[in-house]
């Protein structure tokens, strides 16, 4: 036999847009001995993950928990139980992640509508409501916090005239949930997928989502019970507009979410218990606060960047706070440096998609990762990585900006 | 604010059909900082886990990876990738879970063609050749072990019988995987679904998978590069017979997996880490090994039921050998007997489900949690709350008959 060796993944400073560092707390809470799924203990941790969820999306809905399955499972556990094919989907594009949002719903047959702005901007939410009178959408999906740009796509309107419509707004909300404000109820989000990885600094495998009683309305239209559970002489109704998926079934998972406990999939327990930990770490330290937090180390961040003699990308009125994107300047290799810093350094940052790949770097803030030695750390590394590349920094110029900032506190 | 406490769950003696007890070498796992998805470290990981998941699935095959979501994502990206909508589907059901692969191919759009056997037994493998003959199906799915009746289905010749008629033969593996004998090329399966909670001992919230070439080519036809990161000029291609899920795509997720590394999810560090750790100890005992030990422990437990004055669900020649169903004796609240074990004894058995429902009692002897203390506690526990509900036991033989099995080789 082959032998593999003990798992010893070395120490990394993650400062990319996800996944990011996780906290101490959250990698404990997974090295706890599991409980079985219908355990009573087991669904208090359920209920309580559900409350803390609840507050994290400041809503009131009934419903909100965790798809398990990344991100992008929760995008599509929402998309595939609210679209039904024949369904009109508008999405507004300003990165890869709304082109996500396009592949995802075309595959559960809907005639998508698009519309597209050049990656670095957003769009004015009067545009999107136009567009939404015009084409008269069944469902409106649009990413908040779009990580390959790093750009943040104003809401306040889009979710009123949906209203006024009766189109539903789903909302992808996986990079900001937890980093900066997204405000379910007061936005009239229809449903939220929220990204664990990202602001929350819970590893990858989990996918928070919540939904209102206008999208439940529309899942409950759909509902089926599982063959092998359902009374066999309920079989056959409502097979029309059946959702393609029992993994990602929202009529199925609430249900198994609800004190009904019907068995759906098995709840996975360790996830679980580092998506609770996460979120009680977001509510001892205050969304809030939190959120300040975020925009605290981004100024840090962008001043060394500047005073470095970099250059930011895009729209600086839509920038998102917990995405920082940098120009590589020319002349310079940028997975060059991106390596060197990984290798040399032990930092991680990311490269981008589509046009602008080879163009930008992004650094995240982001979560466990978002605190003052990652910022001091990254700047003085990249300065260190630009030099060896032969690139024309302000040297020690970096470093001392954002120390300057962070020092108008310190004093 | 609401305080929650701190996580702190009971420890469990978990004798269900899964999830089991974890080793605290997965759960240690579990606890390693994460690295970035694109970290060579992680994409390291990666490579060694698919290498060693070939060796649980005794396959040359070149794919091997998990699905991040729970067994059924496992089933359900197999089944979506590989059913294109009227495609025809035999599907032989002897269980519950049975009936999830008719639920999940109706979804994916497949024409499905049943044949049921009553719970408690399986098929005769020439009776299904014999109806794959008869019904030229594009696709056979079908369940290795049925955890909700306690069954094992024997493979041998439906393979044969597949590639002759050019079918693809899926098994659903989830309960057997690690804890018996899961030959997939000797046997001619084109796709396999393991799963992690069972027999593995690792959480839930993976699904690790195989598909052979033939599985692939299928795969291949369908395949379509997402929207945003394609070649603008290729778009359009291939759309016809699309797979209708992002998420669930196996050509996409295969070139995630492989040295293009093209982006799709982010893949779930930890889960990941737990895992690998578990194969490691699946590989380190040796599959034989492996197996000998899970029948070991079920027969110390077999003799210590029948010695207590219980009685066996089910066809004796092909009990599976992982999970041991037991008939709820006329007159005893089976549900009473398994919330007095968990609660006084912290020992958790499971009932069923459908016509089972309220019947039997399941007792699983897997993984992590198949060993002698286990079965010796679990032994004493369920007689002295028997004895508890009036039943009358034969007192005091049930630990004594395992003891002596045991005994066989202890002294």
């Amino acid at each position: 036999m082959k032998r593999y060796r003990d798992l010893a993944p070395s120490l990394r400073t993650i400062m990319t847009p996800g996944p990011v560092e996780v906290d101490p707390r959250v990698l404990r809470a997974m090295s706890f001995p599991i409980l079985g799924q219908f355990d009573p203990e087991f669904t208090d941790i359920m209920n309580e993950t559900m409350d803390m969820l609840k507050e994290l999306f400041q809503t009131n809905n009934r419903w909100a928990f965790p798809i398990d399955g990344t991100s992008r499972s929760g995008i599509e556990a929402v998309l595939t139980s609210l679209i039904e094919p024949g369904d009109r989907v508008l999405v507004p594009i300003f990165g890869r992640f709304g082109h996500l949002l396009v592949e995802i719903s075309e595959r559960c047959g809907a005639e998508v509508i698009t519309m597209e702005q050049e990656w670095g901007t957003v769009f004015e939410p009067e545009a999107i409501v136009e567009r939404i009178r015009e084409t008269q959408p069944n469902l409106v999906a649009i990413v908040h916090g779009e990580t390959s740009t790093g750009r943040i796509q104003p809401l306040a309107g889009i979710g009123k005239a949906c209203r006024e419509l009766d189109a539903l707004l789903v909302v992808d909300a996986v990079a900001t949930i937890g980093g900066t404000e997204v405000r379910t109820d007061e936005w009239m989000l229809d449903a939220v997928i929220g990204g664990t990885q990202k602001c929350l600094s819970v590893p990858a495998g989990m996918a928070p989502i919540t939904y209102n009683e206008r999208a439940e309305a529309k899942v409950l239209k759909r509902k089926r019970i599982e063959r092998g559970l359902r009374d066999p002489a309920a079989a056959g109704t409502a097979e029309v507009a059946a959702i393609r998926s029992n993994y990602f079934d929202l009529s199925q998972l609430q249900d198994y979410w609800s004190s009904a406990r019907l068995n759906h999939h098995t709840e996975a327990t360790s996830m679980l218990y580092a998506l609770r930990e996460g979120l009680r770490l977001v509510l001892e330290e205050g969304l809030t606060e939190r959120f300040d937090r975020h925009l605290y180390h981004e100024q840090a961040l962008v001043a060394g960047i500047e005073a470095m003699g970099l250059r930011l990308f895009g729209e600086a009125s839509c920038k998102l706070p917990v995405v920082t994107c940098i120009l590589i300047p020319d002349g310079v290799d940028g997975e060059s440096v991106r390596g060197m810093l990984l290798q040399e350094f032990g930092i991680e940052i990311a490269s981008s998609f589509g046009p602008l790949k080879g163009k930008i770097w992004r650094v995240g803030t982001m979560g466990f990762s978002c605190n003052k030695k990652n910022v001091l750390l990254t700047l003085g590394a990249l300065e260190a990585v630009l030099i060896r590349h032969s690139f024309q920094v302000n040297a020690g110029k970096a470093v001392q900006a954002a120390l300057d900032m962070y020092g108008r506190d310190v004093r």
